[in-house]
């Protein structure tokens, strides 16, 4: 980081005509304050030192309508930095959003629409939920992404319906964090030029100066990505910021502005230090910057011209407006084209895509093939993909692997957003939050694929998608130890269960081509939040279903085989250890024992059916059980109860063939019976 | 990425003196290609590429001895790009490490030490386990950084006792990766100028040419981190590398030497392909590839004058000699802190560190005080800090959250390795792997803080802290909904499960000042694996125990608070649920109940107690248990039954201050009340 002076803080001028730039920022910088100071908790130093930028921007430039949040082809802002989120707010209820000063006022109380930090909420403007460091610029970059490919696709010569800008705000600690570095090298490669970042540069994170651990030039840095760099801007001069934008406007590559802040602006105390970071800055220094920054009024009260200077309702209609009318000709003249957008930035699936879900149900059945469980994964979406252009595919550099390729897909460069392929390159985290930002701006399915035991790297992002209930389907392949040679590195042991665990994730790990094909389907059709596909390296048996058993399997789970009467013993398994349940089962049957095999690929889904299905599939009177599955057993003692077992994993695995390392770990015919013989003999 | 054109493979020239440079890397590359095709299936084109680089390294720079793969002084090497581990096993094997051609034969194969990807064996003289990209990158941080620190508490003048260099090989994926970014970040801070690493820039990666996603200009990239940068040294040019190096040697800063390499090089038909990259070439090419390079010998056979030019045993000995004649020197000088030396590298505890873990939790009953976890964390290692010199303290940039500073503590800067307390910065994931490779050189036991929540961003280098079996405490802080307002963003909710069902890995959730001092007491003592302590932002209330309920803190889960007679109903809680858990407990027993509170502070450490403990804790006649914990309930289902249940969350958090959280929630004296009578009356 370049370590030049910080400007000093200037007092205010204000004219009788129209309220000065910088009283507009101020009026962000005493909501902040006053809110924080209320709540007695919260950010101010951030909206403090980034208003003046914020005001140039959103007074100057943003191309928004505060009285449809939801318009298609808004410009999109995203705070990184989310601590900082009174930033938002503020900007927010000046602009005429519906957050009103109470809530302001209600600043991180149970209940309000102003959360600690930005809760996605398009409603109020809220374009993503940020927080977790670097994950919204990386939003941003999927934001920025997806308005390519959908200008690639929709806009036609004259017509372009597809055309705004993202704009992002980020501190030190989102350019600290390895996300953005994973995000802003692919937003390099890919030129997304109508992607502008504003750098808080203020030289200060929670533990005190940066300078003695983050030393980054991060100008020459993002210029290594093939950046634009506007380098030491002064974050208070609302020309030099103006002079920026403009130039970032007009780069062929995505801009970083750098600037020069002081965090806390205007609080004569404590202002250029970490004391305004993370804690109300307290009465006396509130009034102290009161006087500082001459603003005489009390807390949240704005003065009706400085609310009037902020209103963009006007403004934000006629924009809207204006694009309503270029998109009247265009539906005019690509009648068929606008009706297909409409439906792709509103979400709605196509017409006709339960009948494909169903073909691809019809043929895995048919076909009754013996693949992993990866392959049945493309075949469906051979099958799919043509029907569902929303879906935008990718992998994390292992696209041979996770066979999210398909016939129709093609590769997205920077020179050709026609494409539907995103090679995203070793980069986890990164891919699985820009998935979130091309969910979030609207017009896309993601699906995107890694190693099962990668989704570790990029674990916080599919919370985000989960917390933001965002239909982002992760496809995660290699599922067990049945990977073979790679190794403990490579094995997952505790990943499906710890999938399971985050609230509104649907997590499926399918047991051959037919729940592989109706995992997709829930999958495409859970518009409500994130699906993990669980999906085995190494082939797995098809297994017989009646059409009853077919259909119940988007019940998450439900009885595969079944004892002659009711069974004395229950085997329960998922994906790759369900052929060895039935197998299992089958000698035991021979043995004379009574047994049902329930196949439980999503547990979730399971544990919402009603009371009635679930007793029907696992009667409380059988009390003999035994879970199979490779992985840690966490997921299943609320299922065997006390008296049954699970087979399971209880260390890491190791490196060898697939089907030593099965024997090995007692993933075998003879342990099943075995453990099951127990079990029914307690 | 600068893309001139990689060279083309030359062909070999053998003299009858010694074996040429080509003729020793062709010995890497045929045992690669070989023990891959034999396992059909590795990754041959990574040693193939890197072989003439790993050649001018371990013949003319490494420092260490086959001999005594534990030598305290020797260089470390780390192959960050672990796919190539026949690149590894190579260079030991030929060097004389134990590591057998039998072995090599056997790679990938059960009980092998040829594993896929290396797995940390010092006797083997594997330094780290790598294959999770981008990793060993950061362990080899935290290995020079270990040498820098070691160097500035042992060195005296003239008697340089700590004085060795980090060597690294990475690739395309380990510089794709964000960690990769947060570490070499850091690096470049702390001037780190004895890590040299090597970049395989052989421009492929899995998905094809790296161009299409990967177009960082990696040598402007690292001069912005103020590393010493290489540029376009041709990888299979022995002089070029060995320029490279010494001018590596000279710098001031960490090195990047940046090798234009050929993936695969030699083999004929593949070679400069992804092709080469993650499977056998086969039969054919390999035989093509013995023609190409002129390499005449069986597979698994190396002329004895090859073997006798690699061998190391000779001048590794020599170098140790030199080292133990300069270490008896300071021996006589110094005794005492030779002593200390050596107890440091070994790993062991000093003799009096039960007495100051004594008294940190005698100190802690006395006291009987109601404060957060965190700060009596913080108390706990005021007191035992002092008498560890080992501990390397930390923080992801949360330093007064985390409450991981000490009285005792002193920051580190790249002008001053004397302190103990390193300012990650915003850098979870690179803060783990980096503790990971402290604690792997040797000298340390690292513990550093972040947020619970932001485990995730860590959780691969937790994860390979278990799988290495290494000494690392993570404290981590902001446990619950409990932290209040910040909201569901920094409100962990399934992370105490999710970190409780990684292998190896010790979670403690402690209630009060005194199992908090217990946890600590734990972590240090626990030397074959890491620790998480989960800790409360909260005041947490004393709980009162005879001598005997604080000794079996440590047996993971214990009584309480009893009933008079045998129990009918056992609550089991953790942190700061058992609180509430005692609350109700007075309460149902005023209404007559005979209830018993077990405290549950490590679930993984309870289970692991012998029968009649557990039997003890929690009869199996009790089947009415209710368990209490601000978390998912998974943990759980194991103890309650299917006749028992769960007061978890079910749901992420909300922005609220914290009693109003926990109102909301369910988490109220009311609640559990009902709860438990309605588990008692079923």
């Amino acid at each position: 980081m370049s370590q030049s002076p910080v400007p000093q803080p200037i007092s205010v001028a204000t004219s009788a005509a129209a309220p000065s730039h910088r009283l507009l920022a101020n009026a962000i910088r005493f909501l902040a304050m006053d809110a924080v100071q209320q709540a007695n908790s919260g950010h101010p130093g951030a909206p403090m030192g980034m208003a003046d930028i914020a005001q140039v921007l959103w007074c100057g430039h943003l191309k928004h309508n505060p009285g449809n949040p939801n318009w298609a082809n808004r410009d999109r802002f995203v705070l990184s930095n989310g601590h900082g989120s009174m930033l938002l707010y503020a900007l927010l209820h000046l602009s005429g959003y519906p957050l009103s000063i109470e809530e302001i006022k209600r600043f991180r109380q149970m209940g309000s629409h102003t959360a600690g930090h930005p809760e996605h909420d398009l409603h109020l403007g809220i374009e993503t939920t940020t927080g977790p460091l670097g994950q919204g610029i990386a939003n941003a970059v999927g934001m920025a992404l997806a308005e390519k490919l959908l200008a690639a696709q929709f806009n036609r010569p004259g017509l372009e319906i597809v055309d705004h800008h993202t704009y992002v705000c980020l501190g030190d600690g989102c350019l600290m964090e390895g996300i953005s570095h994973e995000a802003c090298s692919l937003a390099g490669t890919l030129k997304l030029n109508k992607l502008i970042a504003f750098y808080d540069d203020n030289g200060i994170s929670i533990d005190g100066e940066v300078q003695g651990w983050f030393t980054d030039d991060t100008p020459k840095r993002f210029a290594a990505y093939g950046w634009h760099v506007v380098a030491n801007v002064d974050g208070h001069d609302p020309a030099a910021i103006e002079r920026a934008i403009q130039a970032a406007k007009l780069s062929n590559q995505p801009s970083l502005i750098c600037c020069k802040t002081i965090i806390g602006f205007g609080a004569p105390n404590k202002q250029g230090t970490e004391a305004t970071h993370g804690a109300a800055l307290g009465v006396e220094e509130v009034a102290a910057a009161r006087k500082q920054l001459d603003w005489p009024y009390p807390a949240f009260e704005i003065p009706a011209e400085i609310r009037a200077a902020w209103d963009a309702h006007k403004a934000g209609a006629a924009a809207e407006q204006s694009w309503n009318d270029l998109f009247a000709h265009y539906r005019k003249q690509f009648p068929e084209l606008a009706v297909e957008f409409t439906r792709r930035v509103q979400g709605e699936l196509p017409l006709d895509i339960q009948q494909a879900l169903d073909t691809a149900i019809a043929t895995a059945v048919e076909a009754a093939a013996t693949v992993a469980t990866r392959q049945a994964s493309q075949q469906t979406l051979n099958l799919i993909g043509p029907r569902l252009p929303e879906f935008l595919a990718g992998s994390a550099d292992l696209t041979g692997s996770n066979n999210t390729n398909r016939k129709d897909t093609k590769a997205i460069t920077s020179e050709d957003f026609s494409g539907n392929y995103l090679h995203y390159g070793v980069r986890e985290f990164g891919m699985a939050a820009i998935m979130n930002g091309l969910a979030l701006h609207g017009g896309f399915i993601p699906y995107g694929g890694t190693f099962l035991v990668f989704s570790d790297y990029a674990r916080n992002a599919l919370r985000m998608s989960a917390l933001m209930r965002q239909r982002v389907i992760y496809v995660f392949t290699h599922d067990s130890i049945g990977l073979g040679e790679d190794g403990p590195t490579h094995q997952p042991v505790e990943h499906v269960a710890s999938l399971r665990i985050i609230p509104n994730m649907q997590t499926w790990r399918p047991c051959d081509t037919v729940e592989t094909a109706v995992s997709w389907g829930a999958a495409v059709q859970h518009a409500t939040g994130p699906t993990a596909l669980v999906l085995s390296r190494q082939a797995l048996p098809f297994q017989a279903r009646s059409s009853q058993q077919t259909a119940d399997i988007a019940r998450g789970g439900y009885v595969l085989v079944d004892s002659q009467g009711m069974p004395e013993l229950i085997l329960i398994a998922t994906g790759s250890e369900v052929a060895l349940a039935v197998d299992a089962a089958k000698q035991l049957t021979a043995a004379g024992k009574r047994v049902r095999v329930v196949s439980m690929p999503n547990v979730t889904l399971f544990a919402n059916q009603d009371q009635a299905y679930r007793e029907q599939v696992l009667p409380s009177a059988v009390t003999a059980r035994v879970a199979i599955e490779a992985g840690v057993p966490e997921s299943w003692w609320r299922y065997v109860g006390v008296k049954g077992a699970v087979i399971g994993m209880n260390s890491f695995g190791a490196s060898a063939p697939a089907k030593d390392l099965f024997k090995h770990f007692g993933f075998t015919i003879e342990n099943v019976v075995q453990v099951a013989q127990r079990v029914l003999a307690a």
